[in-house]
């Protein structure tokens, strides 16, 4: 498959470009009979919308979604979901240089060697973080399928901008206050900290970067496709598609690496009828199949590469170095916008896992 | 697709179990006209083989690869290669508890529960970690085309033992060192100290966990398929497939998220003809693209779950719990053995990438 | 993959129903720099355009593409090329008897048995003709691609309606002649009594089938991917998904299963630097891969299944036979709007395997 | 994918070569707990076995299968089933000429220019016919999960050699006696006309083709996944990977397209509580998906093309145009032993179908 379809039983197609005529998404093998309207989308995309606070990139984009193929009675039918957002408010004049002069830290070199020079760079193009809204239209999809057939739920959030670190935290505080502020993160007295680290980078001419942490409970047993299309492998394959993440960990994660096997090993007993474990160090992953424990997962983007602040790059025409400063409507921390993408990812991956292993009917009952 | 194929034009399967009649992968899609032979996969299986030394299991098996067809005069063909290695020392009078006393930590549980009680539990059967010979099978094959074709060489060794780690080193001292001990650290001072805390948890019946880190050199600019295939995207869901792996990072990783932009960014300049980067944070990835920089991966590996210090687990049939102690010849730290694994998903998904995007022609010249 | 996506490397997708919002087409794959334009999709589209004859329906769709993404300075820029038409002359009011009562010979009831009763049934939604519009926009990007890249192109037509037969034609004429009268027969003297008879059974309440012939000019040698993805196998998969195609031979088809292989088998010589075959009864394939001769290939469409002579069925609600005359804007005969529609689909599978074998390079030069 | 697996979530790969070391199958996404046994898959492979008859090649293969994968206690346990056949008769010295010079009517040319003289060309390495019994191996599973989960069953048989054709038979006198003599017609009187027709042909030096019908009984209403895996799609991509096949046709196939859809159109009615259909012309399938009516197909096979009579052709090497007279030991006719291969792409695909539309749980119950 070319690179801009996802999932195997429940495909997501993503289309469209940050300054061209729309944004797209389509969803091919969304089961018959689910309820589904554009209020179940555009709820999910506010919570990503750009131009909210002053932590954000300023463009304005109402991102008002519309669904073009799939429901028939408010219902899905089995088609093709087709969803579409117009683009409205996209400023090409200022991305001119980036045709030459590639940024640092940016798609703008790599795309323009793979595409020879023809790929849309206005506005990063396909590269630009704009297109995480088609994996929004295509999560809340997801989110309302897992929700309706299984009971899942995914709550992710700002666990770390900078080096100021939100410690652990219930998931139902999680679930109840990580929209509470701009900074997504559920603890209001981090979140502070984190906002003037931001404004400080910004005013700065600069950038930072942070960590992202997602629960999902309500999983079954048994998700997963081992050897090659274990939960984790599905799961960070999709997550790594979000521009700017680096590093994916699940559980314990790189710290769990540090322990002896007698601290890191969960161990199993019974709560009623339901196997449970003491710890959860595997992240509700073991052997790449989901153990009916919440989804554990620790997601790190990178500090924005666009900044005000002058770097040295070249000049591919001319071979020579030169000073570039990239003025534009920049998140000056991608983070606090991530949270609802990385629910979006997950739940695509988990959509297309149930459907895989039965655990979603072909049909559902309205 | 299920879950033992993975790669599109180059794809490899595998199949058999850890105590079964055999274990093998079948590769469809090399290009005709490669020398090939025994003996290059031989060569790769052999720096994983266990019994070789005190920190590994004790299991001894030969692991002597047949390949059964694709090659005709030492070449291949263009069909599909089968490689099988017979198993001799499989012993499984020890994992008879394993049916329904599952080990802490481990997939017992989870693949009792997805394959209704039906899988081969013998020595874990598919979850075995001897299933990675299977992927050094298919990576000597995908390294011997990487070389071949493009001059891509991928270097991975020990980077940290429980808190013991290595500092940076130059790609050439790991090439070159990274095999001159059992630990497979490039430095042997290191090594020693690793050796000993490896020793030393295997003397207190426990197991303990480290990270590899992989340098690939060679790179062509432009591998990758943006945005659900971007090669952060497909080599980290390889390399979740490895058991035991529960965190991936990319360049400066989890690290560089808690950086500005400013110092995050890698300066681009020019060395002759080639486009350059100063610093490599970026881990030789730019929106999902190779950049033609070295790729940098450091992948975690949990502490080995199987341990003789007992744990608490329960009973599936009684439903009680129990106290369970993990004889058997298992690897107190499945680290250094995971370098050549760890060599081969990447080689496996880079010569995928590389024949997708055209970097490789159908036809080698022999 | 779900049912509305075809294509490995050159993937379409098909979305949109017969009465809904819209009906539309996304390309991934399709190689950087090539010129496209909305003329070359809606040229296309007006050979398969309804309402243009009396053989034809009378519903009346101007059929208008646009194209939502995938290009820049009327280049392919490498991303999905999403194109749309907006419904405009649906009527379905004559269609709400289906839901209940399945009409002989179309998809009413097994949709519904499949989809659950949620199916969008206005129209037969997904199941429609009009649907192959879809088809036709990708092929017209398809053909271009072929055209530009490796001066392929395929020429079809109609062949056979009822009983009436054109009889062997040369290439040059077919391709000249095709679009010259509204059967789309490239002989006017046959085409004239195909039009009787279709018009005869329109007038008598009825329909006819009929054949399609395509012929394909300026193949390389060694398309198709043995064994499973052979040229046939690639084709007949593509072209069985066009609405009432049940027939599908290749060069002399099942008229030459009754020869003997000294009859059959197509001798070779040379033609200057060329490997020509004398005969061509293989129709260009020769173990599942293109030889260089013309592909050859026969589709045989079965009478539309709609017709206004009443028969018997059944009302899935009360259960009991009921007495069915079929209303409404159908084409008598499927057959004079076919030729567009296969060229597009064979098209579409030439692309693809064009891509995976090497013949089309990643970047095309604008 | 590359051309030698079939399949998405019940996927067969193909590997091995006609006079190599052996040839063999491996099945991912086989549910687990079936029984199964060697047994099960030598039964199938003695239908299609060479050396049984005047009327096939005299190559005395055993054929005995191996099944290295997958099997626990005669059960399936969901992991990949690896089938095995070693070759013992294989007699390449007389395939020597067959590098330079190409057999008409064989994959020789093609192959050749495709790999790049590369290829396995002993026997036809890849391309022979003796590779259909890697996919009787894995129809062998297919008919067994098929029989075993859902009641469904294929039975096939020759319907035509040269111009001798078996008129309408009844399904259980089909299934009854199709076996009982050397052609594989169910019919004693007409297979004897069939049988002096091949030996008249292998005496004249020459060859004759055939068809083969199909018919599956058992069908549920629903499979098939519109547009693109139409049932009619997907049994005909792996009809036509069956060497020899040339073409396809379901129900009334070409001859139905001769009709009036008053005449083709198959009525509805009630059996009990069981829809059917008066008349098959659709041959079981509408709108690209099953009615619950048998499936009846006819597939098409070009007579042989190896002939010891002698033809033109060239010498790749020198350029020169040659007379050649294949010697070896041929099948005169290959459609009495392709009855069984047919039946085995049918089961394989229809295995595929019901497992993806949930008509096969993940679990069987042993």
């Amino acid at each position: 498959m070319p690179g801009n379809l996802i999932g195997e039983r429940f495909v997501t197609m993503s289309f469209g470009e940050s300054h061209g005529t729309c944004i797209g998404a389509v969803i091919d093998g969304c089961p018959a009979g689910m309820p589904l309207s554009e209020s179940d989308i555009q709820k999910e995309l506010e919570k990503r919308r750009p131009g909210q606070s002053a932590v954000t990139t300023q463009r304005m984009e109402p991102d008002k979604v519309s669904i073009l193929s799939g429901l028939f009675n408010n219902l899905t039918t089995g088609a093709p979901i087709c969803m579409i957002i117009w683009n409205k408010d996209s400023d090409s004049r200022t991305y001119d240089t980036v045709k030459s002069v590639p940024r640092p830290g940016h798609s703008d070199y790599t795309s323009f060697v793979k595409y020879g020079g023809f790929s849309d760079y206005r506005g990063s193009g396909r590269f630009s973080g704009r297109l995480t809204a088609t994996f929004v239209m295509a999560g809340a999809v997801s989110q309302k399928l897992l929700r309706h057939a299984l009971g899942i739920e995914t709550v992710a959030y700002t666990k770390q901008i900078g080096s100021i670190r939100l410690e652990e935290i219930q998931f139902d505080d999680a679930r109840k206050n990580r929209y509470t502020n701009d900074i997504r993160c559920p603890d209001n007295e981090v979140a502070k900290k984190m906002r003037e680290a931001i404004l400080k980078a910004r005013r700065d001419g600069d950038s930072l970067g942070g960590i992202v942490e997602s629960v999902t409970v309500g999983m079954p047993v048994g998700l997963g496709e081992p050897i090659f299309s274990s939960l984790e492998s599905d799961l960070s394959k999709a997550l790594f598609s979000i521009p700017a993440v680096k590093a994916v960990e699940f559980g314990s994660g790189f710290a769990g690496c540090c322990l002896h096997g007698s601290e890191n090993n969960d161990t199993f007993y019974k709560d009623g009828d339901k196997v449970m474990t003491r710890t959860n160090n595997s992240g509700g992953i073991l052997g790449g199949l989901s153990n009916g424990m919440p989804l554990v997962i620790r997601i790190g983007f990178k500090p924005a590469a666009s900044i005000l602040r002058p770097q040295r790059t070249l000049n591919l025409v001319t071979g020579g170095e030169v000073e570039l400063s990239v003025p534009g409507r920049h998140d000056p921390c991608v983070v606090p916008r991530a949270a609802p993408v990385v629910e979006s990812m997950i739940s695509i991956v988990l959509a297309d896992h149930a459907i895989k292993s039965g655990h979603v009917p072909a049909v559902l009952n309205g």
